[in-house]
């Protein structure tokens, strides 16, 4: 069985648990508290970053995008790529949207100031960039109510990677309570088809010591 | 014939700009400047970066990553990923180095603040930034030096985008004189040899208005 190192509120992470479920490949979960720098995880992976995935012959592969697409490679069915060269580069271009931008103009400034920081002990929560996450996710939210307008799902009619990343995210922000469900109807629908997957009950089930998600955090009818 | 929309200095424009070229592709180069958030430009590329190949069919691809895995997947030959899963999984790890966190730690330390900041008139470069970017770069050329004592080019026998991804940050880098090659000769070494190759002539000859780069940068022999 292979074995996924991660970090229980890491996006990253969740999106490649998710990819491993939708997959129905099992993995032993380790947490890893990356900020230990573990000279032992550092081997596997420099970057001293999770996601990893290390396989049963011991090949250790790192990164969520790297992970999936390595499971496309080694897992083909079902395939959430998907079919022609430019549905792929479609499918890829909304993971980096969500594993890069997304991470950067939302998770970061809220999970990352709000949870992480205080987790970590590394002092007070910058205002200016809770205030920056809890703006700029409104243009996340109408891009992903655009798209599922057109499509059936983010990168087209099937649900791909480009969903669970997109998902794996906003499901770190909404344990906050801080995804502006009411005010993005189409978001929400598409959110509630992804959480309704059993790829995705894991996730829900998960509570982090002293700061336990709110009521809708698990309710598939939120 | 396919359209970039590019930038000069632009690390990721560079890689794709070295792709092309490795893989015998002509393309026409357009200089994109993604400050001006052009509207006929957002709508190819909601996220508004630059590089993006736009296909013979109209067919849009954004993302340096994205267009690589996509010319791989169209235009086979030569094979810049690698022949199994796993050594695939190697080269992409090494671009998403190279592309998220060289480009975090040093090339928007160094270029971003020095160059694009001035030219942009964005105000004064940080300078607690460059000398972050500055110390960082070392451990970056320790990592090249370290992985082609290993292996003929980074990610393995063959030259693949991990190389081209880690030329064009440090050939922007480079622009500006900041890379210590001296301390490092195994980095210098393989520098030298990605610099040599044909596909790398337009980008040093390339010379940003008021801003020459240094007399070692387009030497073949510096």
């Amino acid at each position: 069985m292979p074995t996924l190192f991660h970090f229980p509120l890491n996006a990253a992470s969740r999106l490649v648990r998710l990819a491993l479920a939708e997959k129905g490949i099992e993995a032993e979960l380790k947490v890893e508290k990356t900020w230990e720098r573990r000279t032992e995880f550092l081997t596997i992976n420099p970057a001293g970053e999770v996601p990893v995935l290390v396989e049963d012959g011991g090949a250790a592969i790192a990164d969520a995008q790297v992970i999936c697409e390595f499971l496309q490679e080694t897992r083909a069915d079902p395939d959430m790529l998907g079919p022609t060269a430019i549905d792929r580069a479609e499918t890829r271009r909304l993971m980096v949207w969500f594993l890069q931008k997304f991470a950067r103009e939302v998770t970061d400034n809220l999970v990352g100031e709000k949870l992480l920081k205080r987790y970590l002990r590394l002092g007070t929560p910058r205002t200016d960039a809770i205030r920056a996450g809890g703006q700029n996710i409104h243009y996340h939210l109408d891009y992903i109510a655009f798209l599922t307008d057109r499509r059936n799902w983010l990168a087209g009619d099937k649900l791909s990677f480009a969903d669970l990343a997109a998902a794996a995210h906003l499901s770190c922000v909404d344990y906050l309570g801080d995804v502006p469900w009411e005010k993005h109807p189409g978001a929400k629908d598409w959110y509630a088809r992804v959480k309704s997957r059993p790829s995705f009950r894991p996730l829900l089930q998960e509570s982090l010591a002293g700061t336990p998600p709110p009521k809708h955090y698990a309710d598939l009818d939120f």
